[in-house]
């Protein structure tokens, strides 16, 4: 039998998608399940999105550019516009998802044994399309003692080697909730400069930020135009994750016209969705404001909650609408597959992601989970409670 | 200034997308340019698909699983059962095109530095996926002469090394059109069990078959179940090119366990899209019986228009909508670009696809275009005839 690729072997299973056939196996036994572990909300998509593809009039349903459609390129501009970033639709390519933004940028400024550092945790899937560039993934651990605060830029610096080409991270973050500062977001970039390597931010959460804070991207750095590449999409914007619309932003002209070769060998992105996308671009300030509000109880709700529980410590997120826990117990990829398959509360349980798969670091995370408030405040209650009890009964 | 990957500069442009700025500006000036260069059909998508996403009642707009809809590859089992490809949905995952599914397969299957045998001309794009993978690319050279049939077995043998790891063909063949024979099938199976290899083939034309010929499956072959994956697409098939939606098919379930890591990172197929595609194979026959009748008769008036042209010769397609096409010139990149930048009938231009980029042959193909059928019988008489006065002034 021809045998599949090194690369093929060391691909990660994904560690928030490897529990679903345990998920299944406990919904066709009848458990209720409270999905804690997807970053898939359960908010309504937007109404001008929806519309305008149920009113879409194409014949034919044709490739659009590779870099995406030209007026959609051109609203997307106007929207970063509004957020103080200064760029036109000539510094925009179309992506299908951030996914692809992410693992083309990779196959761009990186070789096989180049080094990415990346803040720790990170977004599994920075595993994934590392270990598929064949680039080697460079923790910053931060901890949630400091509340996933960026380790100072004296120990960033120590991580950086001759083979570093680029420092990512995600902002507001997945899986912490971390929202960097203007000064961090300014250290990173100093630090860029200084060492000539790309910053890259994964801003797909930027109207998820609370509290009163507000967001600097760091494509609001003067001076850093050649080394910043935000990587963008519309999955939790406006609730359109199966849309796989993204975008990559640079004012760097070789970035693009590098990125675009790799996009035009997949030819375009998909046409519907950008119809959606472009549509959604008219979402009315209310949506948000809404979405928010409801992001900031569940928030509130699931913090308080989960601090009631002995031996439980999680950091309070400032965006997105994720949170890392810390629970006692050794191991959560068990603990997560337990809760399906050995532990319900009157036929009801919770599916969690183990955070292992959140660090490259051996060792870390595995007493952690990551929890996504995507469900409404009475589900997160009822949620915190299961898994307030399961605790009490499980046993490492 | 950061700089960007070897990888990234390794990559080609897209023979047929860079000279779209060209052809823009051709357009601005008022040109009336007849498309040749591109496989985007002039075709309407079956109006059970289109109807399908205009009357969609989704309300969230969710990630489907990574392998795609369960409704969608249980009926896409029953389409393949059809062709006698004996599958079941558990062999299929849906992909973000026929391109993503090339691009995690040659991921899953090699590693920096193998090497896989493509028949030649090829798909301009299986370059760009073999180069993104760091895959080299050894071509088993076919002729016009011999109407670009398959090399004989003892040639294709001989291409083998210890670093071969997969054989793809496209059947029938994009750029020419050529048809495999069952034979040619089974030679080639009988080749890939010898040495252990994968067999790809690229179906993505299966019903696009001509003269009262019948297509034949790599997965029709006994014996061949853990070599064979099939790439496949919807793009053509029913004119939905914007849809984004292919799949991989194998019975490997190592190929498809590794695929499946691939596909978890990067979420999902789009949603819009596999609900056109899932609706799609509800096309009735008499939708294919008429395109296929259409595209025979725009291929035997491009032939005979094109042979009735001095100097040029033309190898005739038995499926598929494209042709190869040797004209009497040296460099038909140049000659591509002056047809849109310097010539024109009243007005009227055409735009074909220079063959450079469908050969890894240093040298190949410079005196040859590919032309794509895909416009009405009319459009055609008058587009070669366009063609016909330009090669008259035309000087190199």
């Amino acid at each position: 039998m021809p045998t599949i690729s090194r690369k093929g072997l060391l691909m990660p299973e994904s560690p928030i998608r490897k529990l679903v056939p345990y998920a299944e196996e406990a919904a066709n036994n009848g458990k209720i399940i409270y999905y804690l572990n997807i970053g898939q909300p359960d908010i309504k998509t937007p109404e001008v999105a929806l519309n305008a593809v149920k009113e879409n009039d194409i014949e034919i349903l044709s490739y659009s550019r590779s870099e995406g459609s030209d007026t959609y390129r051109k609203k997307l501009a106007t929207y970063y516009n509004k957020y103080d970033i200064k760029v036109s639709h000539q510094d925009i390519i179309v992506t299908t998802g951030a996914s692809e933004g992410l693992l083309f940028l990779f196959s761009s400024i990186m070789d096989p044994g180049d080094e990415v550092i990346i803040s720790e945790p990170f977004y599994a899937n920075y595993i994934a399309f590392s270990t598929s560039s064949g680039v080697n993934v460079v923790p910053a651990v931060c901890s949630i003692e400091d509340n996933f605060a960026l380790p100072s830029i004296e120990t960033f610096e120590k991580l950086i080697t001759p083979k570093t080409k680029a420092i990512l991270i995600c902002n507001p973050g997945n899986p912490t909730g971390y929202l960097y500062s203007k000064e961090e977001i300014e250290k990173l970039a100093a630090l860029a400069i200084k060492h000539d390597l790309f910053l890259v931010a994964d801003e797909v959460y930027r109207e998820f930020v609370y509290d009163g804070n507000t967001h600097y991207s760091i494509m609001q750095v003067d001076g850093l135009e050649e080394h910043a590449v935000i990587i963008d999409s519309v999955s939790k914007r406006y609730s359109m994750c199966g849309a796989r619309v993204g975008c990559l932003v640079s004012k760097n002209k070789t970035v693009l016209q590098t990125v675009l070769k790799f996009a035009q060998a997949r030819l375009s992105p998909p046409t519907y969705a950008q119809i959606a996308s472009e549509a959604a671009l008219d979402t009315p300030q209310s949506y948000f404001d809404d979405v928010i509000a409801e992001y900031v109880e569940r928030r509130n709700t699931l913090i308080s909650e989960l601090q009631k529980i002995d031996g439980v410590k999680v950091a309070k997120p400032k965006g997105a609408f994720y949170c890392i826990v810390e629970l006692p117990i050794k191991n959560s990829d068990n603990f997560a597959q337990w809760l399906l398959e050995d532990f319900d509360i009157n036929g009801e349980t919770v599916m969690v992601a183990p955070a292992g798969g959140f660090y490259s670091t051996p060792g870390l995370g595995l007493n952690q989970v990551r929890i996504a408030y995507v469900l409404n405040k009475e589900s997160l209650i009822k949620a915190v409670h299961i898994l307030k009890e399961a605790l009490k009964v499980y046993k490492d």
